[in-house]
């Protein structure tokens, strides 16, 4: 029998999906869950984190709440809904200081507090360790939601914000290198919730998802739901300040850091390009044109040259 | 400075919602928390569980999924909304076999499917031990939700089943009694959706709550919630088949499995004396009356004479 480390995160997801019926509206696949209540969508979505595998050593335990809340609205902003609130529950071991909870919990109500959510309720039991489960919702009128599927020849293809940042950060900390804004971008990652909004509501956008598991894997997301392939050219990728400096004290190349690693959390999404001018000004610059949805495979242009796009993702439990 | 198991569950998340500002119509506190939808309250519960801290060894894998799905969907019940939708979390071992996380996941399946809920969705990741977090979601037309508060003065007391057939299952399971309804009744929780619905329609219910932490602590939740004592009739609590046997081989004492044990997921509600016939009638025989509310204080009349309830429940992290 195959264990979870053989098959992969993105395997054992797939696989549990085809046991579930369900009459949702839009079901498990996109970031979140949306569930048709007349004129607006419900939309949820749940993440589960353990201060061992899923974070830093460093991280602080304001962060540590913070992060848990950030990847939930994340999830939220990608479908263009507005976050209402989130829940979230927690393991902790007894021997825990009470201090400690309190900053965790503050991390979250900020988190809240800044993408205009509301704070539910939670759940916190004994475990051995710290463990995270938040679960965000949000609402979006039925014609407004955004979705990985969508995306047609033609339509051009963009980002919310510089990318690598997270990933310098990481490598900042591995490597001893001083990089506070990087390290800040990988430990404290902004929701894309107003972005998401604002690209809901200009009813102009034909597929959208953050970022979280890297550039590249997030195209070949969008390629497989819309049918479509992604050409992207490399020049054009909005780079992190800092992020050359850190790939060149670390070693690791720059497209690893930009395309591959994750945790940027900004939005990828298409539009017609006649929606280009509106986006632009409506985003208020939070907008960086990638390339264009052309043709079947997804390639990248580096210097003039196309070359394949490596869309693979980073997985839990894969060996 | 004072650690969580100096504190206690109920300390411990009394002082964190202290911080917490909230503009949701039915805050922490309750059952769940309610969001107000214009017409409809959306009504959201999370829990979280860990394999080896809040199951019996002897569960099955499908045990656990429904189990885990089960005490989400029995807040759902406590507030009379009708049940949407389940998200759940995981984090499980990488060598756990996929069979293990399939049955888990029929479990969770099955519960929904049997409250006619929808699985949303979820998120598994890489943990040391085996943590599931659900979060259920309901509706509820506003003038119909259920809270913990409200009873008054003459209203009437009762629960929708017999009490104790969980705590017999534990016990049972402990000394090697021979009890399988028991068992099942701790391992398979039945969440009383349908019977928190008919509650709900009816508009003559004063409090409810899950009995999630045994009759006594729940019966101090409304009184303290309401602002009012409850005078509960020893002889008139209903007590499941077998729970007389298991107290009397196990030693434990039968008003310990009954009153204080918990885990039995039957609703506690009041309601007005003259509504008690149509109430009879729509819960089908699934009302059994305990007692009143009256006075101030918490008292259990035990053949004739009165005596003092002791409303403590069961905490986590509480050494």
């Amino acid at each position: 029998m195959k264990t979870l480390a053989d098959l992969g995160e993105k395997e054992v997801v797939s696989l549990l999906l085809q046991g579930v019926r369900t009459t949702v509206a839009v079901g498990p696949g996109d970031d979140a869950a949306a569930i048709d209540l007349g004129d607006r969508y419900l939309v949820v979505s749940t993440d589960i984190i353990t201060r061992s595998s899923h974070m830093p050593d460093g991280m602080t335990d304001w962060q540590v709440g913070w992060f848990a809340a950030a990847v939930n609205f994340s999830d939220i902003a990608a479908m263009g809904a507005r976050p209402i609130g989130l829940v979230m529950a927690y393991t902790l071991p007894r021997d825990m200081p009470f201090n400690r909870l309190e900053s965790i919990s503050q991390g979250v109500n900020d988190c809240c507090q800044a993408v205009g959510a509301d704070l539910l309720g939670g759940d916190t039991k004994e475990g051995t360790g710290i463990v995270l489960a938040g679960t965000a919702l949000g609402l979006v009128d039925k014609d407004k939601i955004l979705l990985r599927r969508g995306a047609r020849e033609g339509d051009m293809v963009a980002v919310t914000g510089p990318l690598g940042l997270s990933a310098a950060g990481y490598e900042a900390i591995r490597n001893g290198i001083e990089d506070p804004r990087a390290v800040r971008a990988l430990l404290e990652p902004q929701p894309r919730t107003a972005e998401g909004m604002v690209l809901a509501a200009s009813g102009q956008v034909t597929s959208c998802m953050d970022i979280t598991d890297g550039l590249a894997y997030s195209i070949g997301e969008l390629s497989r739901q819309s049918g479509a392939g992604f050409e992207v050219i490399w020049e054009n990728i909005p780079v992190g300040e800092g992020v050359r400096e850190v790939s060149r004290k670390s070693g690791v190349p720059l497209e690893d850091l930009v395309l591959h690693f994750g945790g940027d959390y900004e939005l990828l999404f298409t539009f017609s390009p006649q929606a280009a001018t509106p986006l632009q000004k409506a985003l208020e610059g939070r907008m960086h044109i990638i390339g264009q949805v052309k043709g079947s495979e997804n390639i990248m242009i580096v210097d003039g040259r196309a070359v394949p796009l490596d869309t693979r993702g980073y997985e839990h439990f894969r060996r």
